[in-house]
């Protein structure tokens, strides 16, 4: 394990391909392992139990890979893993909720964030409490919103159904002084737009995917394991299953196509 | 394995309880064993490789419970993994999809069938093969209805966005004469009123677990495998994950509450 090795990065599915494209946005020097466990894909509906086990099979594959660091690249393994993994493994390991959280505070300004995930994320209470351990003061609004990640698979991205389910689901943030909602889940940067014509286009989206990137680089740098080469880095792209929506979808998460994937079990 | 034994039934999740229970009510004296894989779950979306993998796992365990026959209870599998399932294992084996086959042909007036499906089981085109098997002449019409089964887990059953949706999908049958649609998701029987909304109620809609029931009992009563008890069967149900809503969930597919669930690794 040197600064020339790869980077792992894994999610349920596509949706942590986000994350890959700000990190090879970011440092575009980088090698980088994608896997994707479209098999057992969605995490959301799962318990804690369930999606450790889960991440701890594909941090065991990526290990086996030579990586330098992982990044968990998804909401729920974030929330109900990471902890659990940081204590089993000694390599770099980071989520995308604490660069979240961080990034919310900053560009919170009177003290309200509104958090939105999965079932699991939001049940998990991961975001309030690592907000509240931070800023005591701070008060948090969690909504959990299970059809959004069905309606971008749908590609129901601006749609007309998508925008009601917003509405359904945020219109009772509209008159709370909420001006910074965590996207807490990597399919939701997808319906920015829709989530504008909900709450107005003051409301600051973080991002987590932008912010891991930023986070990784600090953490990379800080262990000396940053790449020193400024382009170049190679792409290596693995699932658990190969659903042929995979490919049209990647190019939304991704911002182009995905190339070859590999399929592999991992039990 | 004889007439004393169980029947094994299992589903992605928690759709294939409408199965048990219309086999229930046709058969109480029949000692049942419902295996639910919630911590893979849905099958809809994925590949007849991995689909039939987990299909066997199940079966492996259901076998190792005794059972004297498998019903397999959600039609993703029935269509991706059955005649797989068929050559690999000796006892009696019964998908939803001949019995909702059969039953669509009865119903049909005027030769024109609709099917309505999750994403694998449309894409898989077993029904409309099975349906041509049999009439050759009769014409097909399928359409994929991948937001369905999220809405009835969000429990928005009679619900404004759910009849949007159902118009979505549905509303270009509407000029065409198809009398008879064939519910290939368990889930979906759950939306009939929306769906009669939709398409008008003189449409014949074909709910694959009754008929599965019926053809279940014939199956058994051929080979001499019926019990003869007419009441007092047990419930056994097993799960590979226990999300909290299962038990919320049950109530409105099985009729009644689920009781205990014993979780189960299968890899």
């Amino acid at each position: 394990m040197s600064m020339h090795s790869p980077i792992g990065i894994f999610d349920s599915g596509l949706g942590g391909l986000t994350v890959c494209r700000a990190i090879e946005a970011a440092f575009p020097g980088e090698d980088l392992i994608y896997v994707g466990d479209t098999a057992r894909v969605p995490y959301g509906v799962k318990t804690a139990e369930t999606v450790t086990r889960y991440s701890e099979e594909i941090c065991d594959f990526l290990l086996q890979q030579g990586v330098k660091a992982i990044v968990v690249a998804c909401n729920t393994a974030s929330a109900l893993a990471l902890p659990k993994l940081k204590g089993k493994y000694s390599l770099p390991l980071l989520g995308v909720l604490e660069p979240g959280v961080e990034a919310a505070l900053r560009s919170c300004r009177d003290g309200q964030v509104g958090v939105i995930g999965t079932e699991a994320t939001i049940r998990s209470e991961s975001y309030p409490q690592a907000l509240q351990r931070r800023s005591p003061q701070i008060k948090v609004f969690s909504q959990a919103c299970p059809l959004f990640v069905p309606l971008v698979e749908e590609g129901w991205i601006d749609h007309p159904v998508t925008r009601t389910v917003a509405e359904i689901y945020l219109g009772p943030w509209k008159n709370l002084e909420v001006d910074s909602v965590i996207l807490g889940c990597t399919h939701y940067p997808l319906l920015k737009s829709v989530l504008q014509q909900t709450l107005g286009s003051e409301v600051v989206w973080v991002d987590s995917a932008l912010e891991t990137a930023k986070s990784l680089g600090d953490l990379l740098r800080n262990q000396n394991l940053l790449n020193p080469r400024d382009q170049g880095g190679s792409r290596q792209y693995y699932a658990t299953d190969a659903p042929q929506k995979m490919q049209v979808l990647a190019q939304s998460f991704l911002g182009h196509s995905l190339g070859e994937v590999e399929v592999i079990h991992l039990n």
